[in-house]
């Protein structure tokens, strides 16, 4: 049987899209993903980004060279004229080592308004936001009426973002939908991130310095997120919504570092505590899942412990093709 | 008997107090009452501000040259050093006729954070942030949990201001309190405002073209604004709440502008539905002011009728003192 969101992705079939942010880990997914469904895909893409993680559809997809912090909608506006749907992606401060918040702010606020008004001049049928779970701030099974509380200006950053998104559906109507990635993870995630440093670092033998570990979060496998990001673009009548895009589990490091390992068989230990705590650790963070499932009929189809293991498949394979990545 | 925050004014005597937007409608009240209450006022405004609202005060208060728009925290920190309260009143885009999104995200966001920075490094025992009704939208007795759902840039860059605000809350432990006053109205208010344009025009003997006036706004005396910032200033344990400055009435234009013609004994007409409503108009908002009750022991003490009979009077016995600004 087919799912709701695989007929919808069917329907993406010739429609022209535009993504920012489709050099990141969940916006390379979903440009694949788009190219795969027979879109007509368009990036904006600063000239200095790496383009390792879209390296196999190049040349299956235009790139502008343009930049959220500096984008002028009328100027860009004339060269994606027709565009049908936008994914707005791009974002400052996703690596929580670098908060620069009026960087953030400049990005991801200002960007985001210029988005939006390129979204009005073009007419576009939908335009998808990518938000963020750390919107939500600390807790369990948190649901999107719950409001903005985020603990770093990152998240500030976002739902800041997610206020402008909305604001221009109540006012000017522009047909928004909000999506909100959980903790994202698998192939072509940042090396400095916890499930690809855990891997690289047990596939290398060396045992692992982490914090106490205790800290839950919900794991969601990013080709369940490209998933609902094409279902959120094709499903019709969701205009002005949000939906989490998340499992409802709240599972500990601890217990994604022990079946990381479990799962490549290695020797190498875990050294739990050996790193402290961040002073504004969230303890909690796992989303409902309910919404997305019963008003846009999807739902994440890949366990934890399949979608680790396909992880895992993946950095092994890669290593040698990334190197430079997998060193950084 | 002494209300609760008399007595907090009190308790204000002798702070070293900094405001920001000091020489707008609620700021310069505000300013007022801190100097009144022997208060140590230092406000920080542009050379080009208009200081017509604060004359009478100027030989008692401190002004420091600087723009919300480009502030250095660390340039201006030596010269601020001991301040104990901020009060963070300046913003772009009150007028809904200048309406500049980028203007507004800059003033009101970026300028938040610098602020927000500037009390971390002065060490301020509180952080007053005034945000605004326009971050809810429409509804009736919206209360402070209510998730943030502007219909202008405005409420907008207001809201995300106020996430910005709890988030160094969260993140930092400043210490900030956020009040939202709803349709604040009385002496010194901008000419172009309602209340303003119908008293001046019906003294002027002039009909007044108005809307079909069918909107009811909550409509709350300026200086029971003032007072409630003296209360969030002096209140002790309300870090990181958000309290609503409000009546809970929601009071139609048609009544308020009756209620003036009334009061003045004016046979000007009111030319209802003379005007088009706006096109994002907001038919219904007013606030739930149990909060401020309960935890803040402030209610508006002043009814419609007895503030707009005060209003009156001082637009009379100043229209010779500013002809300037009323014929604005």
């Amino acid at each position: 049987m087919m799912t709701s969101y695989q007929k919808n992705n069917n329907s993406l079939h010739g429609k022209k899209v535009l993504l920012t942010g489709a050099t990141g880990f969940i916006g390379s997914h979903l440009a694949r993903k788009l190219v795969d469904s027979g879109c007509r895909v368009t990036i904006l893409a600063r000239h200095s980004s790496d383009f390792w993680r879209i390296q196999d559809i190049l040349s299956k997809i235009e790139i502008i060279n343009a930049d959220l912090n500096d984008l002028d909608p009328e100027k860009i506006q004339p060269s994606l004229s027709g565009t049908q749907i936008i994914f707005h992606l791009g974002a400052a401060g996703v690596d929580q080592n670098k908060q620069d918040a009026p960087a953030m702010i400049q990005t991801n606020i200002m960007g985001t308004l210029a988005m939006l008004r390129l979204a009005q001049m073009l007419k576009s049928e939908r335009f998808i936001y990518c938000g963020s779970c750390f919107e939500y701030g600390q807790g369990n099974l948190l649901a999107e009426n719950t409001p903005p509380n985020p603990s770093s200006e990152y998240g500030a950053s976002k739902a800041s973002a997610w206020i402008l998104v909305n604001t221009f559906h109540q006012k000017y109507n522009l047909p928004v939908v909000t999506l909100r990635p959980f903790t994202a993870y698998g192939p072509f995630e940042a090396s400095y991130r916890l499930v690809p440093h855990v891997i690289n670092s047990i596939i290398g033998g060396k045992d692992i310095k982490l914090t106490g570990g205790e800290q839950k979060r919900d794991f969601v496998f990013i080709g369940d997120v490209a998933e609902g990001f094409c279902a959120a673009a094709a499903f019709p009548g969701i205009e002005g919504e949000t939906f989490n895009l998340t499992t409802g589990q709240a599972v500990s490091i601890k217990e994604v570092v022990a079946t990381i390992i479990e799962l490549t068989g290695s020797r190498a230990r875990p050294l739990f505590g050996a790193l402290p705590y961040r002073a504004s650790e969230l303890w909690m963070q796992s989303g409902d899942p309910s919404k997305a499932k019963n008003k846009l009929g999807w739902s994440a189809q890949t366990i934890l412990r399949d979608g680790l293991e396909k992880t895992i498949s993946w950095f092994k394979e890669n290593r040698i093709k990334y190197p430079a990545y997998t060193e950084k």
